[in-house]
């Protein structure tokens, strides 16, 4: 297919699709003549999955790239592969916080028994997120913490029992989704169980 | 105490906290002379609230002060008023996606009996990203749909539940944080879960 059918089947407008192309987060098409290229179903798939990460995840096109470009890296096992780019998409959609002292986070992950290395980049998000629920002396938020702890548990065991038996692509791109967009997702069904939760108590 | 003082307990920059002065975001100090006020610590507290909606929260300037305007707005039922933060931190915090189709968002709602407003944003934002992950071909993610639904619900429980018996600024206060740092919490939590998870499987 041509670029304007690549736009139309992704909703993508072409200027977008170009400034991808330019920046290497979709591959090429194939040449047709000096100014015309062709794009199949890989193309389609790479826009909508690229436009997901900068939609949704907020990812920057930079980080976007170093995700896409490390789901489809050769030369490692299975397991590396996955594991740097689960890394890679943690990094990238982390909030800005400065580092923050990480007992308490080391403190949660060997109370809760979680084998985590001491390079995965939630700790220092995490470590943040738990500095600034001190400083506002929200002691009730941190009363949750298990409570949530607990819910991140449940999902991690779903979502890594869904990855069995496929391939290597595949599991990349279903880790960065779920890690992405699950994120997105959980967010979203929150703010609809608060609603409800609260007009039913109140 | 001075402004520097302010900078020093709160961590952020001088200039930072004159532009969220400027930008009304935070309320001006009692003025001691033509080029100086004193602060007291409710200014601490609000320069630490700001500080955790843009920092860890991604909100824009204006998305914040709607936020802090809201919760401390007057006239209103107190259940009135913790709903239009809760809204509005809502809507604050949601992907830049395009309006999607919300039946499926409806179906959800009805299947799990949740009371939620039309009005709830968390309906749009949900809809896009269940419409990415269609787009995607991603089955076994929306597979666990109700997994997430279930952990969504069962965190809004608790959430609520630290809510009662508190004075309605204070409520206020805490629904901004469960929403923006809860989400923030989450994901990191996720994170760490993810790894540990897949480890012990693979």
């Amino acid at each position: 297919m041509r670029i304007a059918e690549l736009s139309r089947r992704t909703g993508v407008p072409v200027p977008t699709i170009k400034y991808y192309l330019r920046e290497g987060l979709v591959p090429a098409g194939e040449r047709t003549s000096p100014n015309q290229a062709r794009y199949d179903e890989s193309h389609v798939h790479r826009v909508r999955l690229v436009r997901a990460l900068v939609e949704v995840g907020g990812l920057s096109i930079t980080a976007a790239k170093d995700v896409v470009e490390l789901m489809h890296a050769d030369g490692r096992t299975p397991l590396e592969s996955i594991g740097k780019v689960h890394f890679a998409v943690l990094a990238a959609g982390q909030p800005h916080t400065p580092p923050a002292d990480e007992t308490a986070v080391d403190e949660l992950i060997e109370r809760r028994g979680w084998q985590v290395r001491p390079t995965n980049p939630a700790r220092g998000a995490l470590a943040g997120v738990l500095d600034h629920f001190a400083r506002l002396g929200q002691p009730d938020a941190l009363s949750l913490l298990d409570t949530y702890a607990d819910a991140a548990e449940r999902l991690a065991d779903a979502e890594v029992n869904t990855l069995t038996g496929q391939d290597v692509d595949r599991m990349a791109e279903q880790v960065v989704m779920m890690t992405v967009l699950g994120n997105a997702l959980l967010a979203a069904l929150r703010g609809l169980a608060q609603e409800s939760a609260a007009t039913e108590r109140f």
